[in-house]
């Protein structure tokens, strides 16, 4: 089957068939970010319930006629999504409600849900016989580019401010990318990548610029709406930087919908740490638009987004599903660390695990309904900051060889 | 189906059944590391390949027939194997094989093999009605421990020397394990792990010790199998610490042919780190057993094992199937984690690359034909040992945040 998308801008609702428009709306510039439309009445016949029954294909690529790539060859090999959703009973029946799942993305292959996005983008990169492709990001967003970059032995440049952590550029590194420290700070990293891509004509890995990346982001959503067996959770938690992944998951939603396999939303709750929450703030005071916060002040650095891009896509999700937006303090996400790691087994990094903080926080409060089914998506892997996890822990008993002394200190 | 299995020690012979010993041969002691045996012409009409074509149970658990546990209720949540096998043409045109593929085991729930491993201990904890596990382990199968441990709701003690890594202790400690650093060394919170489990009648987790892991960390090479369409693999290529891992790729093999579904073993070839090589040192000197090393010196910790336990299986898997042992230096290893990472998006740590290192070697030196398939096994995640990584790779580039200047350097 032939694919046929549009793009519509998310301001102005202008729409744009495929290739008149590469990033976002000419007519409203940057904050003008597109969806990608699907014709749904075609696509219907070839994604369905029935049909993917049946469908043994593992993982995001499972949703093929709603991603927005031409040519199957151009699919990274990287095995991307089909990540465990786990029930916990105990975690329901502490906080009150009816079901509770946890979503690992950070099962990924490169430890995160931006595997998701850099999958289609690489695929898309090659669909267009782009052989470059670039973004700036000090954090998951890199390192999955550059992996995914790697395998289709397609070139990768990424700019990090200067002070990146070494850990974060070593593994940039590893998987052979070209990495540029910028002297300053990511304002600075960020508008020389803009310039570059266009200068050198590279393909922009940038999420809230690129509209096909919250296209696989969204499968994230498509898997946990299969994994319930089509039943749509009540509440869907999840932490809130830039905007693109909650965007996602209210486009996942938007096609299930639009495709008659699933007939409303689930509530979508947007997590923020306390130190950075402009995107709560709009919601709050009812803005019509994010207003830049004025600190970022948070350990959960993946989501320290002071002027979030996407906030266009954010807000709605949040308002048109009946959704809210909630803050946690970072004590609140260090002591969701270790609890969501020992309830559930999932270790998540902080940004990982402040929508859980932030479910735990609602439900504390009883503003979650007593029947409901909760999902908490955590969206990468705690071994990418063990630093952040060393706050959240104890200390570990210390004594001589000598098992006496041992039985001692242990009572 | 109720399970029948006895044990059988891999230096006497003599069989136990299953409850009459638990750990080792009480002939041999402590190098009688026992085999677990199933009736496999019983086996054969639940575990075929046809049944298992039409079987969607997803990961290891898929094998059930041949895992040494008693009732499913005790499976941990988390979800293990199911690992992704990626074959990749560039690396096998550059080495001169016909087909080359790596496992890549580090997308496991705590980032290594070893959790299939732990999901056997805890599950078999559980069949025996045990409330507490232990082991001592500064490493892998310490962390993976901990995370099944906290899915199932037992508790577990960890002993670790005292100067063991920050980052591991950490690991253990999100999961919510009891660790104990031990004054001393390695050896020192061995020996307290065995008065104290011993003392307290905890479930032991020591691989070389505890018969059951080997049969968890065998899916591995069951998958391997399956994946391939039961085309088994001319060369498996995998890296030997005390000797489990490689003795557990044999038991895959040795299950398969007993079972009708496979007709052969592949070669096994074990790389051990040049810096600690005992179980090499045995098989090129034609030793009965292995003499432990007198050093070791090597940046893989996760195989720096002087003394190996599982000695007499690893010898078995090598020279039973017509395999070998390879060495290879630090260098090596180093040059492996890029150039694996670059090739097929595995970011593995560097005991789990020097699998590779020593295909790459082998296959350099003209020791394999070039009409062999191919497989190595990648152990452990990347993110586990980014400090290791950081030796492997270059610099990044450096620029004030200026186009012009950007270019220049980029020329």
């Amino acid at each position: 089957m032939q694919k046929h998308f549009e793009l519509r801008c998310v301001l102005c609702g202008r729409r744009y068939p495929e290739g008149e428009v590469e990033y976002t709306c000419p007519h409203c510039g940057i904050d003008g970010t597109l969806d990608v439309l699907y014709d749904y009445g075609q696509v219907k016949k070839e994604l369905n319930r029935e049909k993917l029954q049946k469908d043994p294909t593992p993982g995001m690529w499972r949703y093929w006629p709603v991603l927005p790539v031409h040519d199957r060859a151009n699919i990274p090999s990287l095995a991307v999504g089909g990540t465990p959703l786990y029930e916990n009973k105990a975690v329901a029946a502490e906080y009150g409600v009816k079901r509770f799942f946890v979503k690992d993305d950070g099962r990924n292959p490169t430890g995160s849900l931006k595997d998701r996005a850099s999958g289609v983008a690489v695929a898309r990169a090659l669909d267009l016989g782009r052989t470059h492709i670039s973004c700036s990001s000090t954090g998951n967003a890199a390192s999955s580019l550059s992996g995914f970059a790697a395998v289709a032995s397609i070139g990768a440049t990424i700019f990090v401010p200067e002070k990146a952590p070494v850990a974060k550029i070593t593994q940039l590194l590893v998987y052979g990318a070209r990495v540029v420290l910028v002297k300053g700070d990511y304002r600075d990293a960020f508008d020389l990548s803009v310039k570059a891509i266009d200068y050198f004509g590279w393909y922009n890995r940038n999420c809230a610029i690129n509209p096909y990346l919250v296209e696989g982001k969204k499968t994230c959503g498509l898997e946990i709406a299969e994994e319930l067996g089509w039943n749509v959770p009540d509440y869907l938690f999840v932490s809130v930087g830039d905007g693109c992944i909650i965007s996602s998951l209210y486009k996942a939603f938007y096609d299930l919908v639009n495709l008659g396999i699933a007939d409303h939303f689930p509530k979508i709750i947007g997590v923020q740490a306390e130190g950075c929450s402009p995107i709560h703030d709009a919601v709050k005071s009812n803005l019509p638009k994010v207003v830049p916060a004025r600190r970022s002040n948070t350990l959960a650095d993946s989501i320290a987004v002071r002027a979030p891009r996407n906030w266009a896509k954010a807000l709605r999700a949040v308002r048109e599903t009946g959704g809210s937006m909630v803050t946690v303090e970072d004590t609140e996400i260090l002591g969701a660390i270790k609890e969501l790691a020992e309830s559930t087994g999932v270790f998540a990094e902080p940004a990982g695990v402040t929508a859980y903080a932030g479910f735990c926080k609602m439900a504390a409060e009883g503003l979650l309904n007593s029947s409901s089914t909760v999902v908490v998506v955590a969206t990468g892997n705690g071994l990418k900051d063990i630093s952040g996890a060393r706050k959240a822990v104890g200390q570990p008993l210390i004594t001589e060889p000598d098992l006496d002394e041992l039985i001692k200190i242990m009572n």
